[in-house]
């Protein structure tokens, strides 16, 4: 693998995210060059290819994928699709970052994952917040050992409002799509894995999620294979902005990353004290998907181990499952993580 | 009752919480005078007599309730004594400010109010955060409707350090005398009662506490009657401060209480930037505990409903039990809140 | 003087700084009992009495001070009002606690602290902000070295709005009134005196005030005898609270006091992120206000050195002074402080 | 000079500030290529040409001048140089971004902003603060009147720690280096021009400065030609980090950018609470210089008014001038802008 003077890259799926993908490629990873764009939208596709001067544009994944300057794909196409396109990818020999979560069932994350195997190439999970540099500074104090061992494991995620309805087709959603991260956050901070999880949960603010069998809140509960605990929080309707929080509680000390602090201004007039609030996800971690690409497309040049790897994919994916079966069956659910 | 000039009033137990509860009386409270202590440690009677220069000194209880001029008792006796103890008041006519929890069992804590209601005398519980200005506030701000209505009820509440190991005879302290703040926090904040809990706790850092049933954090996942969910952790062991946060997220946006910003001065040296960080409770909450006892007093003077009322400790404490039944038998508990 | 059992204490005039110190001295400081109030509005000295339950109401100063039950006098009338007062009080024996400044003039500070001198009775001064908790434990961590030398004191402070016109009688008094609590601190904190200011200034919100030659807002830069410098602004028109600030830097580190977390709320919605700011002196300098008159009785009963001395009060008089000539001659003013 | 494709830049001066400067304009400016880079240290260019892989390496400014494919310059030698290399730059036809100060004389800064006018080039001075995120933020909330009129303008900057001595020349250097980014924010954010200063400074860590004559700590009063006042305070020795915070201050509200939140993690442990304090400049500016060359590259490539003018730098050389007369002087210093 190494040797790969620049890589060539085709993304699928040019949505908000997607498409940041592409400009991240291009603006800021000199290796790497974006040669085709796929989405099922061809008018979508058309335009971020005129944008941003992509050579190939293509409303299916094959044709993409027979591309020979395709050395690398990176899928932001919605989480149902993501399994197969990397099974697909994997099979044409291309190196991967996919978006979370990996798959939406275990039996088809496994078979990802198999497929990734046997063609030996590279498979990276877009679990982007590791490389947030407060978070990866994070990573680092814990393994110093400045909060001693980590006992409690807290984390929050609040969207600022709802995605449309278009949105929602398949149950689970807050959990596979939001918490995710958070319970990736967990499994790499406490540097251990999730074996049980309890939740309660709601469609609080839009009950017309329930007939979707999603929620638009949730507490989640943690136990740790080692002993500690912890609870996740995830809500759709914050209303004041994109909410992001982490502390680990440790026995020598407390880690708080992201209390707010997203801003350098403060306003003070009659009407209080006022500053702004982080509005999404692209904002607060712009910094984090580019160091994110550079990081791939550099580990696809060395073909070395990714930093977030597709067992991390699937062992993230199986807590939210059960965090969505926990709710669902208002009992603690067990997880059986797995380490190959 | 009205009509009472000064109310005369007995402190039963005077360790560091009982002793306080003297002291604001003393020194805050011009409408009542501390006329008996009561502590089975005869020696911190007499200490605590002679500091503060009161007249009676017992070391049993029944003697002081025969006073004639005793109108009214503290109880902050260890907890396993509240029950018979506000029976025993309640029987021989005084007015009872008891400290958490008011039992602890759920029996123990219907036996004592029904003796309390039987008597008539007025039975306010020491959840004094609902005293706490910062609190109080966020109730007003709540039923204003600042928030809308609220989704998510969050709590932290951290130790400094372990109390000594003498402190531990029964099961089950950490929910009982530290969670049950909290629960009481929920309970009032949302205006709802707490219908289902499921916890996840352990002993982690001092696994000694094990053989009492006890364990020195945990994470409380709560589902309240009307829909709204939460969590609330304990943790024994901050080692950095006593550390009181709560938050309560609604439709419209959320409300923090205590991020910690409990100082005015903050000191950047090369070492980093740095504040204190509250030491006890007895700091932190020292003006609730004032604002407290003066309106017990005035709640005895005037005849009227106490701001938190038997009703409000027993359901607490049924929260408190069904977490700790959770976290025994590994499934979420339901509660039965009384309304009586 | 040692031996008193309980101090008399006249309160000379009963504005809101006045009445405050007469609901502390009642409610707060055993020691004192508060046996007259004088001031020139009769009805006004009526209400406070009649509201506080005081014996002896006055609408002239030489009446209280021939009540033989007055040990000491609290003195809080108009400013040009303090120095005959400490004079009259000190020739009539009574020990006395002063607003500041305890003159409009170097002449009468003068006058009045050699009628203290002649008389041998204990003068304070009220610059309250030295019995802060933050500010006392501010002094202490630089006399501790945290910061190492002071090098460069910085202070804000800021009313939330404009005083009525009624209260503009003479000049200067945004120095002599308002900054001189700054240059209080400035002597304190450094322990240093001030030999040198420069101001700019000007009445900007407020044109009006020009003609009884005062200002809105001023910065003063400050010269210390020992080499170190400073600024402090004050201004009249904050509109978002009341907002006191303060900075000593150091050659190892610095320190702040008091950067509006003033509140253990925060409030978060769509309209941004929001916390309460204290609106006034009385709220922000509650608990100073108390301990100042704690301190004061307790040095009128041991016969004591006062906390903060005349020649305290004499010296940031004469930086105000020379804060307003600066101010009006357009050039830097050198300060003469005594050491007596 | 609309038209060009691709602006070939020489970097003059690859110390810290030019090598960043070079760097950025590889990473990020897609329109423009560094052709050249000159430094005395043959050493020191010789390492970046071959760490950047850029074309011509010299020692000397006129050789990299005669380049027909350098359009531009961007000048970060040491200050006293800057004048002439402007004046040299513009005779040969090239446009310039040049670092603060212009120049170390107004006489100088006055013959190259007419060597500019006369050659049609564009000049863009290097105040990169306005480039901020932040900034760039408080300046469009000030036009919208979020705080009303600005009546206060204060602004701290402080360094970690001195320069090596090798570094200080001439006198003056405190505020001609460091604090005329604070007289440029004060001219642009209050939108009016400063006619008086008033210094007071010392040489109080590091005495040796003195026979530079030169100060390691300065407080400098600012009168604007509109009535508005301010200070601006700069400190060579912070300890702790480089601390740069603003706040205008104004008739309906304040607005403070920067004040130590520059960090989204908090370790609390027995130590205290704790969090990062920026290091220096290249750090916290780091989107600024990036987004400043973009500027400046897009304004040659369009011919249009540069954001930070010659002017501009004149101006801003001015105050700092003045603060340096005034603190030799002892006395207040007018100064004159010029509007052209």
């Amino acid at each position: 693998m190494t040797g790969l003077s620049q890589i060539g890259v085709a993304v699928i799926g040019v949505g908000s995210m997607g498409r940041r993908h592409a400009e991240n490629l291009l603006r800021a990873v000199p290796d790497a060059r974006v040669v085709a764009v796929v989405d099922a939208n061809a008018e979508l596709a058309k335009k971020v290819v005129s944008d941003l001067g992509v050579d190939g544009c293509y409303s299916e994944v094959p044709a993409a994928l027979e591309r020979k300057d395709v050395d690398a794909v990176v899928i932001a196409s919605p989480s149902r699709l993501h399994a197969p396109t990397i099974r697909a990818a994997a099979m044409a020999g291309k190196h991967i970052l996919c978006e979370k979560p990996i798959a939406t069932t275990l039996e088809e994350a496994d078979a990802a994952l198999a497929a990734v195997e046997s063609a030996g190439v590279c498979l990276q999970v877009g679990h982007m917040r590791r490389y947030d540099p407060a978070y990866a500074d994070a990573k680092r104090r814990i393994e110093n050992g400045e909060i001693g061992r980590p006992v409690i494991f807290k984390s929050i995620g609040r969207d600022r409002e709802l995605p449309p309805m278009s949105y929602f087709q398949a149950g689970g959603m807050l959990f596979l799509e939001s918490s995710i991260h958070d319970f990736d956050l967990a499994r790499w901070l406490v540097s251990d894995e999730i074996t049980e999880v309890q939740a309660f949960a709601g469609a609080l603010i839009t009950p017309e999620l329930e007939k979707y069998g999603d929620v638009d809140c949730g507490v989640v509960n943690l136990r740790f294979s080692g002993g500690a605990i912890g609870n996740v929080e995830s809500y759709r309707h914050a209303g004041y902005g994109y909410d992001v929080r982490t502390e680990i509680v440790g026995s020598k000390g407390t880690l708080q990353v992201g209390y707010l602090e997203h801003t350098r201004e403060t306003v003070l007039t009659a009407g209080g004290a006022a500053h702004d609030i982080v509005a999404d996800y692209l904002t607060r971690f712009a910094d984090a998907y580019v160091l994110e690409v550079q990081d791939f497309i550099e580990t696809v040049r060395k073909g070395r181990e990714p930093r977030v790897t597709g067992r991390d994919g699937r062992n993230a994916l199986a807590v939210s499952l059960a965090a969505q079966r926990s709710y669902l069956e208002r009992r603690p659910v067990a997880i059986t993580p797995t380490n190959t």
